[in-house]
């Protein structure tokens, strides 16, 4: 035992980019998950679990370098096998797809949600570890699928009383024939949209020497240009031009500025079958719109692209976005079966209902701490526990320390339980018991104008006949709602 | 393209050990998992979250070596620092105590679930990621600690419907003291518990053996013994005669046995306290009873251990067990934290309670399915999923290929859905809509006595006023519960 005393001690940290994410924060966490899982449900998607750790090859496809595989969490496990922490859920999702595809019913309508891994430079913000929520139809090219992806989109930002936020969509099929309208050679279009999508964070000038010679940024640094021709920079520039003003209404106008391009009339015909579905789907018309300059990152959108802002914190970029993607599942089969979908990132969006103040912050999950305050009378208090769970209001039970009964009310008080229910010789030999409210107490302490305001709300407290316990205290907590 | 065509495929498979959890399941895991949250916050326990992966020296000491994170999935991770993925989850509480000890108000109730990964030989039922959830009350000594744990492990197994389970519990010290009694060496204490703790598989004969010479078991494999002598035996072999009979009004015969040894006293008075709580906390006294002879594997408990068995499928082991740790966050800190917690196994808790018929299976989360019969008519159709889901009716709109109405109707019954709703010209004529109740359908049809009945079933369907579908459909739902 010497010995283990001397021994160094291992420091009690977490891993660069990891994080603990403590009981206030879980409650709130818990709570959102809930509520999105509820909409999802409610809006027909069924739930799926895969494995955290995948082969690196269905990860990554089964040409996968040293590289790749360091950008995740990839290592040689048991049986000398490649194998990596999930970064996200849709290729699992494929590869769940392809193993099950003589059973599963298709359209496959499922929602996943848990943690996913990603070896990023961590900042703040910014996790190795979080947690992602994905929606996901698989099996139709039908417009409806597309749709329904946005029409939960938007359900579960209205469940989560989130008022202002746009979802905003566009098509990649409309920006290809854009391009090539543009007479941009197909094997670029990749690169245009990929500067395109610079336009919100950038501006038109930015975006335009990008697509041309290239520019200088505002730290000095060279960004290098595609050096397309004047010509084509110009049609460019028309569009993008015209892009603000374009609703749903007005799509036609980019179909006649590109001349009838068959790509264009072809994304512009599905993205107003898509509206006229949410229009009859009831979405509120304020919060979805087209915005032809949505272009999403990922390389394999084959169709409809759409993302999600908060109106009044722009900033934290987009909280819910996705798109359709039909060749994904060619990984495993030798065919594709099309598919949308979209994802939440949930402790994204969670930080932003905090700062919203959409959040209702709660630190416990007791609504009562049951003390102790005189130990022969240890039966009392535990029946007392009882009965509070029996009718449903969470109960804590003191276990710690009982000599001192102000330390256990303090406890309360920190721990953000709301009541604390207290019995001495006093209340037992009058049939009572006291109630000391402490959410407010503290509100009233903390507007208390003089000392003695503030120990008159610091000890706000009623004493109650025993029998009332119960009916008290859900009065009480009615009240707070 | 071409070169693509001819790739060789990924084969989409899990790795060994790991596997999906389809709808079906999932949503059963998901409905556990919620009642089980629930039941913990009734009883005041709060959540917390830590990584998944962590540092290996944080899961293992500072003296891991190879082999013993071997059996962990453990690599060398970015920075080069060395990590594995969690194998259970206190190590990583008594991480965040230490870590947090300033500011965390003990004593700290907390649950936590998620996954947890270990590198065992994988079998029927044994996978090497599967999910556990633990409560464990954090900084107190207070014998109340250990009674609200087994309490809230009484009131979750009832909350789940489960009637016939059996928490039984025993005492470190008790063991230790009556080890003592024995004349066997303290340093050979572990080594008796490992030998007792076959009592339950084994039986009284072979135990007795082992503690001796060994034995050579049922497949011709010789076994060690402890070689304890003929004396020291005698006292283990009273010890294990005798407390079966135990029961908590009859402690004090182990009491006398040992000569009122004194961790026998400490042990046997402890006992006695917690089983005096659990009484006064209401929890049925038919689903708790001491036991003797529970030692529970892990070297690190320190006083009460408890484990749970399902009374009518004792083979699944214990579902639910844990125990007091007084000892461990001492690998962090200099002082020691006393601890009780318990561990439910997730997986293995679900399988018991499908295999018991407690589980409500349900393979969809949607209600309705609203088919498209009329590709004209879809703002119909979507104007009535928009409807059912304001209802609160979980509501999926078929997106698939539209041209076959029955494909429609099968694909419900193949989700699992209940009730199909078709509306066609006639219906939209006349102002009504067929509903098709595919559950009804389906036990119909299982009972029909012929092909007529067979026919009938299959297609029970009802066509209503279109006004009344929701009323309808609720009234329906109602009736099957």
């Amino acid at each position: 035992m010497a010995d283990k005393r001397k021994r160094t001690k291992v420091k009690p940290e977490v891993l660069k980019g990891f994080r603990d994410y403590p009981p206030a924060e879980q409650i709130a966490r818990e709570a959102m998950l809930a509520t999105v899982r509820e909409s999802l449900e409610l809006n027909g998607f069924l739930p799926l679990q895969t494995p955290s750790l995948e082969f690196a090859a269905t990860l990554l496809g089964d040409h996968y370098t040293s590289e790749t595989l360091g950008e995740l969490f990839g290592f040689t496990g048991p049986e000398e096998t490649e194998m990596a922490l999930r970064y996200e859920f849709t290729v699992s999702l494929a590869r769940f797809v392809a193993a099950n595809q003589q059973d599963l019913p298709l359209p496959f309508r499922r929602y996943q949600y848990g943690n996913v891994w990603r070896v990023d430079k961590p900042g703040p913000g910014r996790y190795r570890e979080f947690m992602q929520f994905d929606i996901d139809i698989i099996g139709t090219r039908n417009r409806l699928a597309d749709a329904e992806i946005i029409a939960t989109m938007v359900a579960t930002l209205d469940r989560l009383e989130i008022e202002r936020f746009s979802v905003r969509f566009s098509h990649r099929e409309m920006l290809n024939g854009v391009i090539a309208w543009a007479s941009v050679a197909p094997e670029r279009a990749t690169d245009v949209m990929r500067v395109i999508d610079k336009l919100e964070k950038q501006g038109e000038e930015a975006v335009l020497l990008e697509l041309g010679p290239g520019r200088v940024d505002s730290s000095g640094d060279r960004i290098p240009g595609l050096g397309l021709s004047e010509e084509q920079i110009a049609r460019l520039r028309d569009f993008l031009q015209l892009a603000p003003s374009v609703t749903h209404q007005s799509l036609q106008s980019i179909v006649e500025l590109t001349n009838d391009n068959e790509q264009v009339v072809t994304g512009c015909r599905e993205l107003t079958e898509i509206v006229e579905a949410l229009d009859a789907l009831g979405s509120n018309q304020s919060q979805f719109r087209i915005d032809p300059t949505i272009v999403r990152g990922l390389g394999y959108y084959t169709g409809p692209v759409f993302e999600t802002t908060l109106d009044d914190l722009p900033d934290y970029g987009s909280v819910f976005s996705g798109g359709r993607y039909d060749n994904l599942v060619e990984r495993f089969l030798n065919r594709s079966i099309p598919a949308v979908g979209a994802s939440i990132g949930v402790d994204r969006l969670l930080a932003a209902l905090k700062h919203l103040g959409a959040l209702r912050e709660q630190a416990a999950t007791a609504v009562a701490l049951v003390t102790v305050m005189d130990p022969e009378r240890i039966t009392d208090y535990l029946a007392m526990v009882a009965e509070l769970r029996s009718a449903g209001l969470a109960t804590e039970l003191y276990v710690g320390d009982t000599r001192n009964i102000s330390k256990q009310v303090r406890y309360a008080d920190r721990v953000g339980i709301p009541f604390a229910i207290i019995a001495g010789s006093d209340e037992f030999a009058s049939g009572q018991v006291t109630v000391k409210n402490l959410a407010r107490g503290r509100e009233q302490a903390a507007a208390a104008s003089d000392r003695d305001e503030w120990l008159k709300a610091a000890g706000f407290q009623e004493t109650i006949a025993r029998a009332d316990l119960i009916p008290f205290l859900r009065k009480q907590l009615n009240s707070r709602d």
